[in-house]
């Protein structure tokens, strides 16, 4: 990777480094990780944040843990299956975590050495490139010539190994010329589309225009957005979308205005054992990230906030899957697709 | 008014004393404005806000303008229509501002010196105090027994020279003890609903949460809300509803859920020059607003924002139409009321 594009972490030395996203775009500050427990930190407090990129720094924890234990000269493989127990509690909705922790596991129980379990996240890291690259082309299909797109949260590079997910999609467009415009929604509560999508499509001379998360139904109303591209934390079975929260009120307008929403994720966010969305769990955040605004308080002392992460959109306002497998066009050509 | 509520605005020796809304929570000020050229800026940058509160507060530049006029020696009524004419300048949306201008025209065009104007924008505000009184009767037979709502942006008190619509509604419910819960959505980008609702709400006593904007859709599809109410801030004839930006991804959801949308203003919101909401001029305030919170930048330098302060609700997402002449259940109620 170059060091001029933004890339959300890396393995060099034994130690973790990843870029600390809270503090984007003001500062890029780097953390050199040593111990899983400050990877466990770093993705509960969404420095590192994205359902690829959480996996990957997961199996990278992982690893850590077991090059500390063999240092220390404790078994590496034991180590690693407590590290990986600690990791999978940090966020409970985005199954690439537990889809990287899972394969680590399985390294760990079957004996593997720190230098094995190492190679192992590497390869995680190494194949999400490639998922990230096979998404980004199979996306290329469906785009619209000259398009509108809106997009949610973040979804770029910063946000998996590779060039991204839905915003990999429309940047690849616009290298091919094809993006007049795309409308960031600035997401709250961590508002990652005004921090770090912003950031991406700046750097990369797209032409952009941010937008609060509530005007979103209106400029689909209006005729303003031709397509809608998100990401995905976890997909059920049924074709059921987990996504940051707000995209269901996106689907929701694009389904009454017949407007296309495409979903784009690696295979590593299919989840075959969720029947459907509603079962996912969803995770709760502090409160405070509702009541407060860049550590300003907004409201009143003492008063109280719901903050779920994550929301569902049924399968049936998904226009299309789009995954390094190819386009599914419905539920049941995804099914295929998992063979 | 009592000093314990909140009251937006009063007219006192000649002046106008208007709380300056965009301090709150943290700092109750009062800004005593004495010319009209204050009070369009007191409307355009929000330090009054709420349609019917707009309207009282232009009534009063219009009666400030007759009475400065009078002290200098120049024509009251000149002045007065000269004011209301910088006045309807400031915001394209909110209609009770026009209906409110255009009675105070009526009598400065009659030759009104500047007693009469301050008694009609006097009898404007006593009238608008009555009409939030019958909004808010003719809300309760709409209520659900130990209701769960859901509201956007800010309708109480401080919106109006009354108790407010459609939270004049949920705080008159709750002082009959039917209110369980208040869903307050934050709304971006002003964040009146965690400011000024939340405010509103905890001085009387009312369980609420405050959540993101994005994450109403999702309390919906959860079966947490048993009603929505919101306000408006113009109504077409044809019963589709003009409101805070936001609102219209909120109908969606309560259509697609099978929750009731109900919509309370006062009648002098209704404008029967509006065939539907689609024609209605919506404002597009400062960028910045959506780029900074409470001050602080929160993208990079150079990005661009777009920022509608509302959006339309067609007509079949709404469920009742709440003023002071009844609850219509159809547009062909609403437009039997307008009689």
């Amino acid at each position: 990777m170059s060091e001029d594009l933004p890339w959300p972490l890396r393995f060099q030395d034994d130690t973790l480094e990843l870029l600390d996203q809270t503090r984007l775009p003001a500062e890029r500050r780097v953390l050199r990780l040593r111990e899983p427990a400050q990877v466990a930190e770093a993705i509960r407090a969404m420095r590192v944040r994205g359902a690829p990129a959480i996996g990957l720094a997961a199996a990278y924890g992982v690893a850590l843990a077991a090059l500390r234990a063999s240092e220390r000269g404790e078994d590496p493989a034991r180590a690693a299956l407590d590290a990986a127990a600690l990791l999978r509690a940090t966020r409970p909705t985005a199954f690439n975590l537990v889809a990287a922790l899972e394969r680590m596991e399985r390294h760990a129980a079957a004996g593997a050495d720190a230098a094995r379990l190492v190679r192992e996240a590497r390869a995680l890291h190494e194949e999400d490139v490639t998922l990230s690259r096979r998404i980004i082309e199979h996306g290329q299909s469906l785009l619209a010539l000259g398009g509108r797109y809106l997009t949610v949260c973040h979804t770029g590079p910063l946000a998996t190994g590779g060039l991204g997910t839905a915003l990999g999609v429309l940047l690849a467009a616009h290298a091919r010329e094809r993006v007049r415009c795309v409308w960031v929604l600035e997401t709250r509560p961590r508002l990652q589309g005004s921090k770090l999508t912003a950031l991406e499509l700046a750097r990369a001379g797209v032409p952009f225009t941010v937008v609060a998360d509530g005007a979103a139904a209106s400029l689909i109303a209006r005729g303003l957005v031709d397509q809608a591209w998100v990401g995905a934390d976890r997909v059920a079975r049924n074709g059921d979308v987990v996504n940051k929260v707000g995209t269901y009120a996106v689907a929701l307008a694009c389904a009454s205005h017949r407007v296309p929403l495409h979903a784009a994720f690696p295979w590593t966010t299919f989840d075959p054992g969720l029947p459907e969305g509603s079962a996912c769990p969803i995770e709760l955040r502090d409160p405070a990230e509702v009541l407060e605004v860049a550590g300003v308080r907004i409201g009143s002392p003492g008063d109280s906030a719901y903050n779920p992460a994550f929301d569902v959109t049924p399968a049936r306002l998904v226009s299309a899957w789009i995954t390094d497998r190819g386009a599914a066009r419905s539920p049941a050509d995804l099914e295929a697709q998992a063979g």
